[in-house]
This record gives C-alpha cells, sequence and structure tokens, in this order.
C-alpha cells in the first residue's frame, strides 16, 4: 500500500490543525507526518493518530525526504518555502494566494476540475475560501445551465484572520468596555466591516478580485462576468455568500434541485446558515428562486472545511487516487 | 405659529421611543403630546421636553382632538386603529406595512417624492426600513443616470424586531450556556439568518418584496426591476446594504461622488459600517465602484434613525412645512 511522508507548512494556525484533523478523519495515507511552524512553535504537542507529535521549526531544509506538503501560511512564506519543496520533489498544496494566478499551478475544486491536477509541475493551488464555497454551489448550475455572470455579496467569518481573528471576536464578547482591534482594523462586534484586504485602483478589494480571477479558472471560462462585495461579519467560521447568477441556457428550478440533491458536496436546505453549517465539509444551499434578472440564492461553507483543508485534503485525495504523488513504498 | 397635538401610537417601542426622541430634537412644533400603548403599558413615565409624560391605553377614543398621529405598532393594530384615527381628521404617518400597497395612500420619502404628500387622504405610509435606506443611497444614481435594475442583499440589525429582537441578542451574548430564542426563529449570536419574513410562492420573501414594490412606488418606476436578498445579522440596530445596480443612462463616478457631496441625507464614507452610522440620521455611503455588470456600492443607515422614525419625523415636518396637516391655532 502507498503511504506518504507528509508535512503541514503551518501546523499551529486554524488552517494547519484543521488539515491534520481531516487528515486523521479520513484515514489519508500517511507514513511519516511532519508539523512544522515558526520558531515560536517548536516543540508544541500536536495529536494525530493517537500519536503526539512535536512542532518543528520549519526550515529550507525541512522537507527532505517528504512526498507531499501542505501549505497553510501566508503568501510571502509560501513563495519563501515553495522553491525548497519544489528542490525536494515534494508535491505542494498551498493555501496561500501566493500561485493562484499561476497559469502553470493548477487551481482545483477537485469535484469540479479536477483533471487539473493532472498537469501539475509540484504545486497545486488551493482556491480562495469564498470562491471554493460560490464555486461548489453554483457548479450545478453551471453544469445544467453554463453560468454567464455572478453577483456575489460575502459574508465572512472571522475565521478568515485565523486563531487571532477568532480571539479577537471572542475577546469582544467579552470585554467589559471598549473593543480592543489589531486583527481587523475595526471592532468586528456588533458590527459589519465591508472591506477585506486592500481596495485596488478599480475600487475593488483584492479579496474580491479573488472571486473573478478563480471562478474563471476552476470554470474554465475567462470571460465569466464576477462582481463580488467581500465583507466582514462577526461570526465564528462559517461563511455565508448571497449570489446572484445569470445562466446561458434555460433555466428550470425543478431540475437544478434534482441536481443538487445527487451533488455528494452540497447539501440543500431551507434555511441555510453559520449554525447549521459549521464544523462538517458540506457546502449548504438554499433560497433559490429566479426572478426577472436570473437566479438568486444562499449558501454557507465552513471557512476552515470546505473553504480551506478540507479541499486542500481532498486535492490530496485526487492526486492519491490518480497516482499524482510520488510515495515512499512500505 | 402653528402647534399640533399629537399622538404615538406604540410610544413604548423601539420606533415610537425614537420617534419622541426626534421630535425633541428637531423642535417640531407640539402642542400636547400623546404616548399610547397597550393596556400594560399604561402608566409608564416618557421624557419629552422636561415634561413627563404617563402612556395611556390605545383606544377607539384615543384620537379626539389630536391632528397628526406617528403609528409604530403592527400591519394589525395599524389596520385597527386607522379608521379611528381618520374619523377625527388627523393625519396619520403609519410605520407598519399595513398601507404601503394602497395606491390611495402615499408612500414617502420626503427628499426623494416629498410631493407626493399633496394627495394624502388622511394616511401616509413610511416605508419598510432597508427600502428607505436603498431608496436613499440610490436616489443619486438615480437622479444623475436612471436606474433601471437592483440588486440587493441587507445585512438587517436585530432593532428591525424592535426592543425584544436587541434584548434577545444581548441575552445570547451574556447567556453562559444555551441560546434562547423567541424572536428570531434561530440563534442570532455568531449566526446570519437569510429569511427575513415569511417565504411566499415566488421562493422571495415578504421583506424582500417590500423592496421591490415599494422602490417602485418612490422612484415612480412601475417597471424598475429589483431583486432582493434579506438576511438578519446579529448587530444592534443599523442595516447595512450591498447593492449592484444598473442604469439607463451612461455612469459617472466623479459626477456621482459630487451629487451624494451635496445630498443632505447621505454621507460619503471609505467605510461605512453599523460603527460609523448608528445614532444618527444619514445615510452613509461607500465602496462605490463600476464593472462590467453595473455598479456596485455599500450603504448603511440606523433601522431606528432614518430607516423609520427619522423619516416619519420628516414626513410630518415636510407636511408642516405645506400646511398639510390641520392644527389648532395656539
Amino acid at each position: 500500500m502507498h503511504a506518504y511522508n507528509v508535512a503541514i507548512l503551518g501546523a499551529t494556525g486554524a488552517v494547519g490543525l484543521e488539515i491534520i484533523k481531516i487528515l486523521e478523519e479520513t484515514h489519508f495515507p500517511i507514513h511519516y507526518l511532519k508539523c512544522l511552524a515558526s520558531s515560536k512553535s517548536v516543540g508544541k504537542p500536536i495529536h494525530f493518530n493517537h500519536q503526539t507529535i512535536f512542532v518543528e521549526e520549519a526550515t529550507a531544509y525541512s522537507f527532505e525526504n517528504i512526498d507531499l506538503v501542505f501549505g497553510a501560511v501566508n503568501k510571502t512564506l509560501s513563495t519563501y518555502f515553495a522553491p525548497f519543496i519544489q528542490k525536494s520533489q515534494a508535491i505542494y498544496i498551498d493555501n496561500s494566494s501566493a500561485f493562484r494566478n499561476d497559469f502553470d499551478v493548477p487551481l482545483v475544486i477537485p469535484e469540479i476540475n479536477g483533471e487539473d491536477c493532472f498537469t501539475h509541475q509540484g504545486i497545486i493551488a488551493n482556491p480562495n475560501c469564498s470562491t471554493i464555497i460560490a464555486c461548489t454551489a453554483c457548479y450545478p448550475i453551471h453544469q445544467l445551465f453554463t453560468l454567464q455572470s455572478l453577483i456575489v455579496t460575502t459574508f465572512q467569518a472571522v475565521s478568515g484572520a485565523g486563531i487571532l481573528g477568532m480571539n479577537e471576536l471572542m475577546d469582544q464578547m467579552n470585554a467589559k468596555e471598549g473593543n480592543q482591534t489589531s486583527v481587523f482594523d475595526y471592532p468586528i462586534l456588533h458590527n459589519i466591516i465591508p472591506q477585506i484586504g486592500s481596495i485596488l485602483e478599480n475600487g475593488f478589494s483584492d479579496e474580491e478580485m479573488k472571486m473573478l480571477n478563480e471562478s474563471r479558472r476552476i470554470f474554465h471560462d475567462p470571460n465569466l462576468q464576477v462582481t463580488c462585495t467581500c465583507v466582514r461579519v462577526p461570526v465564528l467560521r462559517t461563511h455565508s455568500l448571497s449570489i446572484s447568477c445569470k445562466t446561458k441556457k434555460k433555466f428550470d428550478l425543478l431540475q437544478l434541485h434534482h441536481q443538487i440533491l445527487h451533488n455528494p458536496s452540497l447539501q440543500l436546505l431551507d434555511c441555510p446558515m453559520p449554525l447549521n453549517t459549521t464544523n462538517q465539509d458540506l457546502v449548504t444551499i438554499g433560497r433559490i428562486r429566479e426572478n426577472e434578472q436570473g437566479i438568486s440564492l444562499w449558501c454557507c461553507g465552513d471557512q476552515l472545511r470546505k473553504g480551506a483543508a478540507t479541499n486542500a485534503v481532498q486535492i490530496a485525495q485526487f492526486c492519491h487516487k490518480f497516482n499524482l504523488i510520488s510515495p515512499r513504498l512500505v
């Protein structure tokens, strides 16, 4: 049986910890798991498959004899470590935005464009969290009626800013007076912040442009029209999205409901919410209704699961299934 | 000088109390203020202009000698009391949805369609809170470029469900365990509820249909296309809206910015939020950007102020200015 030497780069962050949990839950064939983080986390214990693994410092030499690396660090660190990972001939599944616009790097939601993995050259990029959730929800519409345009408004949880973002919301909840802010530019408790990332010259934020650029790559349609407004809300870890779309072919609601019911990544609900979506892998979808401007729908996805860790592990599973990882035989 | 005998129907609710506060702030010419509520609030003290007014029970006979009634009760109660108010020949400015689709009743945002008040037959309807905020924000676009269509996603504060809604969010924040729900169908703390009101046969909620039906009346355009998704968020009292629109004439951003700066109801901000909008009358607007699908923008308005009480008082001020209320001379 194939089993892999796996490294988690950024093992102590919210996404890194979730990847380790999902690798265990899904019995991913692991021979050896290495947990890498910055020097200040060295020695921290991480539990995996009844073992305790101690965090090691990530360095240029960390990837020798590693087959598969999950990246759960920011763009700058990912860009720094990628050449060392490639040198070790491990496959690198990267959660950051470092390589998502690099056309040599597949950008993959396995159940939509898994086949893009076949051309990988060592790096596969995991899409932006909101993009994964939007594309997963809209895929049945695209399969049946061919998407022409999307207008998306996101309700993004604080987990998108990692453990520190989640702590900041909880600290503001527990504070007797004043709201200390460091992760977000403004207090997030009892507030809604309509800006994530920095604003570009065209007036959109870089987070909003991810939805445009990445959806086009995932659906293989460079002409897909996508307009996005990304908004931070006081929710811990599930993103919600309000989507309006237009299709090229004539829409039929019953046919779509049928397609969704047969899609293993989706759960059709009357009222998808963070409350009934958090801590599992399915994207919940509902409130689908046709109107004179197209189709409107609502969907939710756990940002740390399908929006990040789950999709990364699903990419690894796809690569495992089709022998796209060079394994050590044990 | 004209001064009026004024009654507040629903004086102890969130909107009723806010109307009383704004009447005082704006020095509305009041000869006598009567505070009406249900029998269980009788005798509650309400402070107004250095006086203490004690709440009286609202009955069919409450409106004798009254010139102007502000309604801050639900649709059922408003429908019940309206004939008695009309019999007393008072003018009735109603916050409920009871008369908003009645074409004999003007539905008014004074700075947009104040002239509709001239044809009133005793009742003037105050629009839905989100509709007031959306129309106020989009009016400069409509003035310059003529609106063709709107796609709106709302982030509605719990104040939309009155004092009980606000208490429910605060109770959930303070609860050690479990989230008691009675006002909302689900816990609202750390959650997002994508349904307000009941779902109609077309898949839209009645709250969402208000945005369609009322915007058309306010802008005097029965062909305006409006698609709305109404969502409840854990925010105390300011609604936020993500809006995409198309215009009939060619859009120009600089021209729009100029128009907004000269609109006394709007404040142009980089980042409009509940945090910088709550507890004042302006609708804040920002993030305006053109894209291949039209124009996107973000706006916020205090639901209890411009979204309800302020607009109602502004209707009264308009009627006072143009002698549309029959006053007692004092």
